[in-house]
């Protein structure tokens, strides 16, 4: 007997029919014998109609009040839920996040979790039920309803599976599981069976929008056996996402190819070099709200040097008008930028240990005369700035460069 | 300054234009340099589609998990409020009914309010916010959260203002009054200023739907001013209802006069004239949920008597058949029933001291030629079951007889 904890998002959820789908998921793992705690997103489309009502009523809502009205989503599928399983002879019970009670700090709508009381569910489970929980939503000290931002779901499966000593944390989605890169773009992509935390983590944060970066760090932290799975089959083990390399099988140099086609390049010629300079163009970009990805700033030559980093596509414009402004107080010498552009990088625990990943990534490109236009390297990842017409074309070589096909 | 309560129905914050409208009437309130709290109900329709919603998980919807549900309907209006006032510069704060706390017996669906803690409402008050509490919704002594059934956000209303003393509970609604009868049966109808809880139980009970029955009793008993007013108008001073007779103006021997078409009459004849006949044929008529409205047994003779009641029409044949069977356990001679009659009341505290008015009252139904077919009396109200084709002309024969239309 294990003790389970499953996460249903949005699209599994999505309505009376499916999340009777679910019920009967979880039937299936209780008449095995197991424990299971559900936590579940809100009905799909739910949360942004919420959004859209609150925006009516104030053109920039008040956190708190937002968090209150968006909260019930996830609220209604707990209930509905619970009525699923106990039509089919499953005793459940439903609980919001301030039951639980999952106590947060009081940053309303991007709350962090800070303890989770799991005393009530322990005793439900001990008495023979499936506990059904509110994602994406605490509570804080003082009473006041929080939610956990976006995709805060996974975050509260992990996040309960850590405070239950869960055997497992099962995120149900629309995909079966992690793949060595996008099927879309090479149809050769193979699932994966394991990933580690740390390939998950680069693979998430370069677009694999398959689970939230902070539920897997919060795995990673707490040492949650997390798995991806699909929640329209029945069959298939999904991706494990594990602490450990797998010390017994021959471990891939390389387990993914990821890509991001949102990104737009800015670089700022000729800063004088002295100390302070990143902080200062940075910091103006950081006060407009704009997300920073890759930051690139090479040995300078005659007292200057160039300074380049990459934005999400839609705040380029904003980010150039702001650099303008810093280029005249820096007295540097030009702005310039690319939007058209992608990223595409390698990712894998294996390079730590396999010299030459990198220069056989390059010359795969250069083969293709694919121009890179910036480099960045982790230490368990390598990506480079293209140009975005050649996308596909590097992803697929890159793909059968490291084997990732067979 | 006074502390005032308001409760404002689906109708009144059907969309967020609805909302804003309540927003602005409650600021002007606040300008005024009153205390405000505001107890909202769920944006029309959405407590049916909740329901619908949990009807489709399971035919009969377990009763904690519906409340858990449809109490995300209030949840929503109070936040949407909130920023509504903050739109405008009114601080405001929304709360649930746990929040609050509303502690409630664990009836769910139908629970009944045990105590109110105002510890924060007063706190936020004191702090000039306007406190805004979802209404119909509470919490039991275990945290699970249950709701007052219909209609129960007057209640909610009620038990604030009690339970915060307030000077005045408002209830919002789509009529402007209490009006001396329906003003769709006879257009001379009055709005009444004033009226006692006691006429207005039993105004409720008989068919004016403006009030929950339940919010009148609890306002009676903890002595709250309760004011109906209408939320699609700023004029207007509404209907206050009050514990005691205005002892200062001439006082109106009947207040209004009541119906209701929606009532079946059936009658057992024969019956054998012994102790707990009346437990024997109501007992089985309640055990299967049927409510019983008038209750009239007359004198027997010859060792038997006859039984009547009136039901909700709905329910007729369901009692009949009931009643069919409780006859052969009786041996009682006959079942007759009609489904197509009415019953029409005069209500008014000033009957109590002046004699007459049941004679005064037959016979202006007997000068029209309206049979009387069942008489029941309470001591402010007079109630007689006739011929449904005869209901109008009832109403407005006993409007001008009892001089309600001057």
């Amino acid at each position: 007997m294990a003790l389970i904890v499953q996460k249903y998002g949005g699209t599994s959820v999505a309505n009376p029919e499916r999340i009777k789908n679910v019920a009967r998921r979880v039937a299936r793992f209780r008449a095995e014998g197991h424990q299971v705690v559900v936590v579940v997103s809100a009905m799909s489309g739910e949360t942004n109609k919420l959004i859209a009502l609150a925006k009516e009523m104030q053109a920039t809502p008040d956190p708190r009040e937002l968090d209150a009205v968006v909260c019930t989503g996830e609220q209604v599928t707990t209930g509905l839920l619970a009525m699923g399983l106990k039509a089919i002879g499953v005793d459940a019970k439903s609980y919001t996040g301030a039951q639980v009670k999952v106590l947060t700090d009081s940053t309303f709508t991007k709350a962090r979790i800070l303890s989770i009381d799991e005393a009530n569910i322990r005793r439900d489970l001990d008495a023979g039920k499936v506990v059904i929980v509110a994602g994406f939503q605490g509570v804080d000290a003082d009473g006041n309803i929080t939610t956990l931002g976006r995709g805060g779901s996974d975050t509260s499966g992990v996040a309960l599976a850590a405070a239950l000593k869960a055997d497992e944390c099962q995120i149900y989605t629309d995909v079966d599981g992690v793949y060595t890169t996008d099927p879309r773009v090479v149809p050769e992509a193979k699932k994966l069976d394991t990933i580690t935390f740390e390939e998950m983590l680069e693979m998430a944060s370069l677009g694999s929008k398959v689970l939230q970066i902070r539920s897997v760090e919060f795995a990673g932290k707490y040492k949650v056996k997390l798995r991806v799975l699909s929640s329209f089959q029945d069959e298939g083990e999904g991706t494990l996402i594990t602490v450990e390399e797998d010390k017994n099988m021959e471990q891939p140099i390389i387990s993914g190819i990821a890509f991001n086609r949102d990104e737009a390049k800015l670089t700022m010629l000729g800063v004088p070099d002295t100390p302070g300079i990143a902080y200062q163009i940075l910091g103006s970009i950081a006060d407009a709200n704009i997300d920073v990805d890759m930051i690139i700033q090479n040995v300078g030559h005659d007292g200057t040097t160039d300074f380049s980093f990459t934005v999400n596509r839609g705040d380029y414009a904003k980010a150039q008008g702001i650099l303008e402004t810093v280029k005249q107080k820096l007295g540097a010498r030009e702005v310039t930028g690319d939007n058209k552009i992608c990223k595409v990088s390698a990712v894998g625990v294996g390079m730590r240990s396999h010299p030459g990943v990198a220069s056989k990534m390059f010359k795969a490109l250069a083969d293709e005369g694919i121009n890179i236009q910036m480099i960045s390297t982790s230490e368990i990842k390598i990506s480079v700035v293209i140009d975005e017409k050649y996308l596909e074309l590097a992803v697929r070589v890159l793909h059968r460069t490291f084997g990732l096909d067979q």
